[in-house]
């Protein structure tokens, strides 16, 4: 494979996308894997109808032996898709070529009675179908990281912040249950829509008519009444591929579910990722990223070590709901076949691909070396001076002062403590509204914000027991897919 | 320009969105069923509280009959809620006036251990619980409309189109169950996941912490372990709602999922928009959407009868898109609560909702109606002189010349066929390389479109079977939900 | 105004979003304010067609009385477009039943001539100066304040902070200009378009046929050649709009422009906003928001002052880049009029100019109240013990080492000073690679954060030049638009 | 399935993106050519260093020498930028070694005082410069091939459609003049913008510290008081950049700017493209794009001329308002460098210029070639038997019935006409409120199409006209740049 200038020669390697760049969905989801993919899907085919009785089996296994991406001319099939808006005729001109060389009757059958969006679109489904099974073994992974997280910091009290600031306590192993929750939830989404992906089989206009008239001509007993219906069923078994309800030329369903899920899981790993930025900062500094040779290296400050995992998770969690938005307007796919609908897809597609699965790929590293520094977090929560505990003094205050005058006066109390850098329990101990709880001697037990966790612990245990239960889990841990 | 105070009064009146004016959906998503929904959640959270015994049922029974929006000023709460960025804290305070007005002692447990984010959430599912209610009816009607479509012209041929052009003969029967599949496909997303929306009780910051405290404090016998798990039962029950696996402040999985459904389910109907609107065109003129007195009118051209419900199906479809991929965005919520992606979700939502009600509803109307000209479509079909039949006529001359020969032979026949403007066959039957066809007499047969609708019978068969047959559907028609 | 039911009533008060509830924008834009702007079309449009002579002017006044929205039932236009895709065919028939009422021979001369979307776009653009009109005087607030923001903080030394870590110091000030810039940016991007918002003038489809047809019957003298030049020239003139290059209803640049303009004014003020929230974190607290009676508040934890405005701010400009890609994908309108595509625009331009009202609104009282800590941006800056300075440090140390040897040094010291809690400087005082710093007695100086700042100063001075003395701007201040 | 190595060399051929697949602009904003110029970057910074005197210009020349692309290893960067989150560390040590093969002295000048965002965004401008290049030179091709049109096709009778039915007569070059006033907008905003494309310069937090600093140690007479301010104006002039306000690192002005002219762009040019699809449908036949050998041709039906290239260029304008969505939300970039924010914008700005450059290109083929039927234009004008001029008719009938009578006759007889397909004119004839017509004897006349142009001509000769006349035109024509 040569290419006219070197300038050509690397039109993406991976420079302007390091979230992606060198992660095994990037290669999964490249230009020759997607035409090997067709290919696959040319070759499928065939053995679906020689499987039928309609085309001779020496016919498909020469297809399917000259069925390799190598043996044609990536850049011209790319160049040739300018003349036709798709590169499948192409395809099937260079394939038919490569056949005829070995066996000029085979030949005739390559691609026959189909249609160049049967075969582009079963080949883009076998390309999500490889990289969703990618996706779903690196969420797994993320996931258990997270539930060992979750584990070990179940009872470590952190501060929960609202709106940008520390409003009551909550315990980081129940952040790390919220972060679980969405891997888990976009493990389920991915894993359903993977099941589902269809092969493409319509035909010129969706009634497989093409496939049935050479069926007819090629042998008429073998083409019986349910022969579209035998096919379709061969093919995806040939494929590995579900067996769609209709030819979905212009019923989107596959894709638009596909950019659905995909950024569902790119939105439920940038949590994860804008969480850690958040505790990352100087002067949180609750967790950090795991170390590596050179990695968060910046190009003019020497002490830094930048949280660059949870910059490319995120960079990506920006890109795919937009990428995505795309692919979904393409649901009004006009006739039979869509003029540059169905062109949009491609690259959206594939994007959104490469781009969740390096996002799931870099939040393996990002769970399973996650720092945590549980002084820190102790420490940061007695930054307010037990104001963080405000909720509960006011359970404690209401009681004798009604809930409005209890509010009132903590509001007050913890206006002064602030403008006096005081700690709250000092501040209220002077107030005759609180004398209660000064007398009952509580007041500082109250105040403690290490104290108040909720029902942390048990959302934390409810949130690991679901995820280890979950069906189709083996006891062998994160090798199989839920 | 100067406004008087009457144009306060009515912001949004439906004007700018012809396609949900005056549809069920409009009130149900409306500012004052939001704000009803949010009393609501008030309501039943108390109630559920009572029903664990940790508040008394008197105080919850005056809290209900209180929680009417129309005892409330929606504009006022409307106003108030730039202060605070959530209308939730002007509520509570004029519901609790409200309570306080019957029973000084019952306010003392309006939106007791709460948090604006629980009572808005659950309020916002509750909303979109009854939204989805009412675009699932509709979706099962437009659904039902389509299968009737299919039925009838299971045997209609017309011309597939391909990126725009006549490709090969299809049947308006299966390109009404590709409707249909898109519908049910929309059906199946939408009830799917309104099941699964779930009431939110997390407290301040997702821990519960204010709700157990009370709850000791109140009724500590009955305050024992498992009472934040109770308590997410007993609220899920008293609303109708699922329980949620954790507090999802910013855990956004349900409100991401409701915008993808509703994305989807705009595309699919906006599908069948397109569908129709080419359909439609003066030369084309295969179907005509239903007439009513003045629908379909220009405020110029007496003669025009537009088709209206396909214009408002598409708007809706053009527009959800994009909305939900704001929603999509939102899924990276910093903290324990997101100062702002939160605040973004609520007009996006109900928007997708709003839409999605008024494309559904819309929809009814143009398939329940839509009237097909059989013989428009024949009349076309026959426009290109039989070469929609080319496919055919390849797969027939094939087997003699080789399919190269066999497509060139095709291509120009076909093209002198257009520039002297005659039939392909008789073109063909001048051609040595037909001469097979000719002498075996099977030209003039193979050249009928009508002749060569591939499966399409067989795949409008199952589609109709599988609709008809799909779990949960009663015998008795629409009115049972997938 | 009557409406049939209490829900009905209030479609939206502004309950789900507080960016805009109350803000001047929001009545300026309402269902009302449209309709009083698409009377305010037909009403110049009559004008100009009598100020050329082809209308009596007295129907023209007449006209022109009787166009008032208060004269028409809302509601019942907002139904009655469902009919018609689009409300301006039932306005004319109520405009002309009011006319008729005084006059019936003026009622002949409403709408004559006219189309739909010259009135619906005409009014669409009367509403988008006036919204950005109110845009722009706030925008003018936002800068002027935050030109006094960077004045005052010209050397207010802060961390500079990248990928949420602290970089090398910055100051206050600079990062003000960085806001101003932006706010400036979005002044001439928004004042650019709205000098150039067009009335729509093409009739039926473009050609003003129907213009001139009408003037050539009534007034044959008076529709001389240039007619309909003439006439969009006296049409602009009775508007305040300007003339468009050529009939628009599907050269959709005015749309397009304005959904671009919005975004970008809505992601500069997001930009600020996001800022105010970091810097207004519990950890960092070197800004907060201005304080008023009950803003900030929170239901449940009384020691709260969220940083509300901010959230708002933010909250809009989560939304509008979905918003107005919407828009962008409008400009695909087919034939003289697109059935879907134009009616999606309406929502979508309401809100993006909704949004970035309120926004700008909202942003005045952030800009002008935001108070500052200087003495927490010292302490935060000091943080690092002089790693902050690390760049300058490596300045220093590669004349001797080398800038490769100099950088490993830093980073070996840095890592040493995190480990031991030291500061920078005294951990290099040991280390002999920076033996001439310390000979030199230069290295306590060096590691001072604040004598470092590069040229904040001097580019803070030139933005705010830039600001006062943008073309345009009187010595009279903010009043001006620029 | 496994990857051989060859699979990582070309993740990216074009395959799945011909609408740019060879085009020039694929090559300029290649990754190859990112490199490229970001070492020009690297370069142009040295060179005006050494300007000002701060750097040995001998130590300029010789990284300017190295500074090639072709000398560093294009994947291994990439793959190293997942290091650091940007691939301008691993350049900056990758071209220091080859510098320091040549001179080890002038190696510590590489990168001097800078940091990786001035880099790469500085690179991004220049790739955003050449490209820009290109597309404002094929759309200004495209606006002559349309001029050209409008002027042949100035009085080319066809039907307006309005809502996908006929309206009223238009004319062929009114249409082109449209198409025209897109491409000539476009024009102007990506010249607008490309003018403006500054150098970035802000050192590791905005402030230039790192620039001062070396400055003042290397050459302290040089570095005197406006030093960051004339370095800035150097690196502008060494690169041909604008020189810009204030360092933007977090002030994303320039990449808005972009993202909206890019999605002007593709949208102005999808308009046309739509279009062309309308009227190639079979059933309209009004246009044709231009043949070339194998261009159009289909895998499975050897009639079909598929319009391609307005499907490639629709294909580009649904996705560049998603991708352009995504890049505005970055404006809401973080502190003074955003972890996420920046790298979000990499991919999706190359695309929106790799798309739009792509469909520019293929903008030009189609409006140079497009073919046009002016007789089939006739013969469609025709087919509603005049219904198409019904406003016309409204008109004249209107004086003696008035508007509202004169409608509702013109309704009724064109019902009727449709039912008993024959011609308006016939039908009116025997209508008794149409008989002042009759007897005028006018009816046959006001009843052709054909003499219903309104101001079409003179609309053309204003768009024309302006066109021709643009500021900044050469006599030349089309190789200057508007």
């Amino acid at each position: 494979m040569t290419f006219p200038d070197f300038l050509e020669a690397q039109p993406d390697a991976g420079l302007l996308s390091p979230v992606r760049a060198g992660t095994p969905v990037e290669a999964a989801v490249g230009d020759l894997a997607w035409l090997q993919a067709m290919l696959d899907a040319e070759a499928a085919l065939v053995r679906a109808q020689a499987r039928l009785g309609t085309v001779p089996a020496g016919a498909a296994e020469t297809i399917r032996r000259a069925a390799r991406a190598e043996l044609l001319d990536l850049r011209a099939l790319a160049l040739a898709a300018r003349e036709t808006a798709n590169p499948v005729v192409g395809l099937v001109r260079a394939l038919t070529a490569v056949v005829a060389r070995e066996d000029r009757a085979a030949a005739e059958y390559v691609h026959r009675g189909s249609t160049s969006q049967d075969i582009f679109d079963t080949g883009a489904m076998l390309v999500a179908h490889r990289a969703t099974g990618l996706i779903l073994a690196d969420l797994a992974r993320v996931a258990d990281a997270l539930a060992g997280l979750a584990e070990r910091h179940r009872d470590t009290p952190m501060a929960g912040r609202t709106l940008a600031l520390h409003a009551v306590p909550t315990t980081f192993g129940l952040k790390a249950a919220g972060w679980l929750r969405l891997v888990r939830d976009a493990l389920e989404r991915i894993a359903a829509v993977r099941e589902r992906l269809p092969v493409s089989l319509g035909g010129a206009a969706g009634t497989l008519a093409g496939y049935l008239e050479y069926a007819r001509l090629d042998a008429p007993e073998a083409a019986g009444d349910d022969y579209a219906a035998r096919l379709t069923e061969a093919f995806a078994r040939e494929t590995g591929l579900a067996g769609p309800p209709l030819p979905w030329h212009t019923v989107r369903t596959p894709v638009a579910d596909l950019a659905s899920a995909l950024a569902f899981t790119t939105g439920a790993l940038g949590k994860m990722a804008v969480d850690v930025q958040t505790l990352s900062r100087t002067e949180i500094a609750e967790v950090a990223e795991p170390t590596a040779a050179g990695r968060g290296a910046s190009s003019a400050m020497p002490h830094k070590q930048n949280p660059v995992l949870a910059v490319l998770v995120r960079s990506a969690a920006l890109q795919v709901p937009a990428l995505s938005a795309g692919l979904l307007q393409c649901l009004l796919a006009e006739d039979e076949r869509s003029g540059g609908g169905w062109q949009a897809e491609w690259l959206l597609l594939r994007e959104c691909l490469r781009l969740a699965g390096g996002a799931a790929h870099t939040a393996v590293a990002l769970a399973e070396g996650l720092r945590v520094d549980e002084a820190r977090m102790a420490r940061n929560l007695g930054l307010t001076g037990s104001q963080v505990v405000s909720e509960r003094l006011a359970a404690h205050l209401a009681p004798v002062l009604g809930k409005a005058a209890a509010k009132e006066l903590l509001t007050l109390a913890s206006a002064r403590a602030t403008a006096e850098a005081r700690p709250l329990d000092e501040v209220l101990a002077e107030l005759p509204g609180a004398a209660h709880l000064r007398e009952r001697g509580t007041l500082k037990e109250l105040c403690d914000p290490a104290g108040y966790p909720g029902a942390g612990g048990e959302l934390v245990d409810a949130a690991l027991s679901e995820w280890r239960r979950r069906p189709g889990r083996s006891g062998a841990g994160t090798d199989q897919l839920p």
